[in-house]
């Protein structure tokens, strides 16, 4: 399926394409700043690209629509969100390397704490440590005991987050969470949406019992909450799409996870800002699409901290003459999607959006990089899924459409 | 069929939605008149929402498409008008609550006055009152020599307007007007627009015969022209797509029928601009989402004056702290479709919005409501089913779209 023309008109040459993306870049102001954190935010070096640059704000999935960071990125990456589902347990299992196979079913879980009464009490079970989620997932692995028919693999991921993955051959992915997403209840049984994932119904209810039972010991975590159960879908590669070499920078599992997923080749994670904005450098001059992630951003959104926003809007500024040692041709500054901190949590604002190109572009008189400047850009409105064909035109990776 | 993703995530909850709808609101300057109408307008009130409000410009339709008022109105309740074709002939019969059957062929006709060769010399009759118009329709019912083939049903509407209804199950919809829109010729047979409509569109000529016979010793009204004959769609209900419990307070007929074709409950006709403004205040919480309607600004636009729009629109400003009462969480103040002045007609002109809701939107600077000022809003120019989900969206009532 051909979702965008440029699809049919690719050409491939040496020019560089990176997109800087501050996850969760798009905010509000919040109480007396009457600014947003990008307008608030002392940005020097990307104001100076202004001068070459376009600006414009961009939908993600639809006007009026919060995405998730599987659509948010999708929509990056130059596909219909709409066409793409992804479930989170997927992303998470693509975030941890971990080989899923066609037919797996992936769930995220969260580590929860449970009263006597099997009431949910803390939702992360405390946001306990990287250390004592390997350990309990070690607990687990030794004493899981399920059946042959199915082989049930658990994996850490960070602090509260983990993954399990049912392998079996008929095992259908429509399933539901089993977080209530509020405390004072208990977990909801996993139910099937579809007649083909009854079975898989059956198994995650059992594993969940099964963890109690391993974990009743436990005083933190002593249970599990599941969500994004689902299947690997089968997305395109965006190398077949588009006539771009891609790698990604990312150092948060599920951003290279979502990367891995459209076929990006991922580098080693960088770590901090600095050493993120210091990659792409590195990269060998093939890859002529980067896609670096800066994650620190949302994670301000998502805790209500405006002032740290601000300041993770400045340090990515400060080591931007870092990433311009990667000499991109085309570079494209944005988010995934918004997450005003007033609001701790994505929302569906547009995403504001800098395309710099020397020579190509129009430069369309924007003195800052804001939200309210890009308004009034020379890339208007669109939907995101237009963004890197319109950054593949000024790298002139697209031929003429008709005679 | 789904038409926006929205309707994949609704969420109830009790905050409220207002939808202000000025018809007919866009124009343009007039003359030595350098503004528009709702540029010019006095409007200190709806001003004063501006600090906490984001604007923009909406098409109905698609740019460059000029709507009715079904089109119109389907688009500001997030359908795709392009999907939902209504004859006018049904929005009359649902504008009377004329209890309109599935296979019910209806058109409006308006009386018109016929000179002696059969040309039309008033396409309104000189706007009868509705007194005569319904002592127009009693001689007709009393007189109506047809068939007993098809049932034929006259109703009144107001002034020169009126509603036929054919029902037989074996009817198609598809059939041309009469009413040339102009003066001088004769009207036009109803033509079949397809072969299932053949027998509709020769009962429909010999009725309008039949009017002729019944009121050749009328002197105004001697004849009647037919329009937008059609069958009644199938629409699906507005609280089936989104979460919302919907009211309309309308005075006119035709948007209360649009109104209630799309499932809203219908409060009594509330009559003039003060009425109409204070009713919302005495609608019970559970309809957290209203469409309030004023005609006023497209009859003074269709009728070319100006001031008289102007004054409208200040009418409604003064009356704004009324409907506040009504409590919206959300509120927004737009209009159908522009009818400009200076053209005495609908227009193609998108139609400025406002969205005001207070925390979770981003001013977009405007210091006034207006085209101009709209063109340059943060909502950019989107197209008018988009405005309904992005309410929706600032009332927190759409969930998270994907992991």
């Amino acid at each position: 399926m051909i979702e965008h023309t440029a699809e049919l008109l690719g050409i491939k040459n040496e020019r560089r394409i990176i997109f800087l993306v501050m996850d969760g870049l798009g905010d509000l102001p919040f109480g007396s700043r009457l600014s947003t954190p990008l307008e608030a935010a002392r940005k020097p070096n990307i104001d100076a690209l202004l001068p070459q640059s376009t600006t414009g704000l961009f939908d993600p999935v639809e006007p009026g629509i919060t995405p998730g960071s599987g659509p948010g990125h999708l929509g990056l990456f130059g596909y219909d969100p709409r066409n793409h589902l992804i479930g989170r347990g997927v992303l998470e299992a693509l975030g941890i390397d971990f080989p899923l196979q066609d037919d797996d079913v992936a769930a995220r879980f969260n580590f929860c704490t449970l009263d006597s009464n099997r009431r949910i009490t803390d939702r992360r079970a405390g946001r306990i440590s990287d250390d004592e989620n390997r350990r309990l997932v070690d607990k687990i692995n030794e004493q899981l005991a399920m059946s042959n028919d199915v082989e049930v693999i658990v994996r850490s991921v960070s602090e509260h987050r983990g993954l399990v993955v049912l392998r079996g051959h008929t095992l259908g992915g429509r399933v539901s969470d089993t977080d209530p997403q509020t405390l004072g209840g208990r977990p909801l049984p996993a139910g099937a949406l579809d007649a083909e994932s009854r079975t898989t119904a059956e198994w995650l209810n059992r594993f969940v019992t099964e963890i109690e039972r391993i974990l009743h010991d436990e005083t933190k975590a002593n249970g599990v909450l599941l969500r994004g159960i689902d299947k690997r879908p089968p997305i395109p590669k965006i190398a077949n799409r588009f006539p771009i070499n891609p790698g990604a920078i990312a150092t948060y599992p599920m951003y290279r996870g979502i990367a891995r997923l459209v076929g990006m080749h991922v580098f080693d994670p960088p770590g901090d800002i600095p050493a993120t904005m210091a990659a792409p450098k590195s990269v060998p001059k093939e890859y002529d699409y980067l896609f670096v992630h800066i994650k620190y951003t949302d994670k301000a959104g998502e805790d209500g901290d405006y002032d740290r926003k601000v300041s993770v809007i400045e340090e990515v500024d400060r080591h931007l003459p870092e990433l311009m040692k990667a000499k991109p041709d085309v570079l494209v500054i944005t988010g995934d999607h918004s997450t005003p901190a007033i609001l701790k949590a994505h929302s569906w604002h547009p995403v504001p959006a800098l395309v710099y190109s020397p020579g190509t572009v129009l430069p369309d008189g924007s003195k800052t990089f804001g939200e309210r400047a890009c308004q009034v850009g020379g890339l208007g409105r669109l939907p995101m899924r237009h963004l890197l064909p319109i950054a593949l035109a000024h790298a002139q990776k697209l031929a003429k459409f008709g005679a």
